[in-house]
């Protein structure tokens, strides 16, 4: 029962965390020219995250159920309703172990949905609006990190990826992410001061070790993150990039004109 | 496909505008027990606006198109998906002329789904959390004044409504919501600072007209208040209200125990 028939339809698939997912909602709906209701642009949202196993803990070997076959599961639902194009709100989820399970059930299914890919969209954007750029800085999840997300497809740019001192990979993102008391997948709205200031630390950490950009490699960060770092730095927000890049796919003339998002210089 | 057989999943039918949408599933997060992704509530968004007419251009007869219509079929699309419980994020969608409408066509199409009424949830929990108020105030479109969706049942509830001076309902309050310029609707993220004082200063003439409580009858207006307007001021939310009653009908062992909304008594 498509809602609208040949009409474009955006999904999100969320849930990962729920916060992140709304996250991109908000985003699209900022980059969208409309002043009224009827202008925005058809969006389905799912957030089901109960069945979705934390994405670095299967990585890293911590479960043996991989979180893509309930994703495509989920991605099944959005092509049932009419979804055209549609992204998945987790860095981690496209780690090739989990995309690639994905990409096999969706052929299987043989769905039409065209699956937007998060890191190739944030890559694309990078080396477009900052060509001059070489040392580019990532800050995720363990699963981002061991599975090489940013890094290799970085560097088949042609770029270098600078990465954080072990301590500040193990603990200190982890713990801003994932404590169950004061991460931000605990609470979120809004964000404690405490993980707040340890993203703030760690996004200062890698421009310390010479990142000329910082990519907020999981959709948790952007949370943490509302306002310019310091005047010369730049901060790519790969959720941006996906909300801009979910437009373009679906209704380009109502993408705002100005390439806003990204950078942090004053 | 229902996603989840015989588990209750949350609906919510958005977009009107999309922002009050985000808020109300932003509220659920808020109100959910929860500190790990898998912990939270399987919800599904449609935010779909544009076939939903303005709901009070119908209701001032300045269309023949009853949004009832197009909420009616997407609240099927809900029920497709397997959702058990759902809501409308608008207080105008539900006037009479538009929510009997929704109601003739789901029970034509006999559907499960479970569709809470906004206005009653918010009446019953001003009933329950403030059994000593007598006068109480309601901001809202033009729509919600004329067909007094929220004065009837304060009335029959033994309360009195207190309502605006024309001007502030005709004028002040429709612009603050419908302004293609800087009203709420048209600019969400951030709310600009004239939309976000004159709602403000709507509350404080309800109040000084001897309101003990002000409804924000109107899914834009809470997007307009973050904090607590004066120390003795009781201001309702309704898409807070909605919120929890959501989730009291679904998964009543994550509502957060504490009472939390609705007063900003200090």
């Amino acid at each position: 029962m498509p809602p609208h028939n040949n009409t474009p339809l955006i999904g999100i698939l969320g849930g990962m965390g729920p916060t992140a997912g709304l996250d991109l909602a908000s985003k699209i709906i900022l980059e969208t020219c409309a002043n009224l209701d009827q202008q925005h642009l058809p969006t389905v949202h799912l957030s089901i995250p109960e069945n979705i196993p934390n994405r670095t803990d299967f990585l890293l070997g911590k479960t043996d159920v991989n979180p893509g076959i309930e994703i495509a599961r989920q991605l099944k639902i959005l092509d049932t309703v009419g979804v055209t194009v549609a992204a998945i709100s987790c860095n981690t989820a496209h780690a090739t172990p989990i995309f690639d399970e994905i990409l096999r059930r969706l052929r299987q299914s043989e769905l039409r949905i065209q699956l937007l890919h998060l890191i190739d969209e944030t890559i694309r954007y990078v080396i477009e609006n900052f060509p001059d750029l070489r040392n580019v800085g990532i800050l995720g999840t363990m699963g981002t990190y061991r599975f090489r997300i940013y890094d290799d497809p970085l560097k088949a740019a042609g770029l270098i990826p600078v990465l954080p001192d072990k301590q500040i990979a193990t603990e200190v993102l982890q713990d801003s992410i994932f404590n169950p008391i004061w991460g931000i997948k605990a609470v979120s709205n809004p964000i404690t001061d405490r993980a707040r200031e340890l993203v703030h630390d760690s996004v200062q950490h890698l421009l310390g070790k010479g990142a000329e950009a910082v990519i907020l490699g999981c959709t948790e960060l952007p949370l943490a993150i509302d306002g310019p770092l310091q005047a010369d730095s730049i901060v790519i927000d790969p959720t941006h990039v996906l909300a801009r890049s979910l437009i373009r796919n679906s209704f380009p003339e109502k993408l705002r004109p100005v390439e806003s998002l990204g950078s942090t210089t004053s």
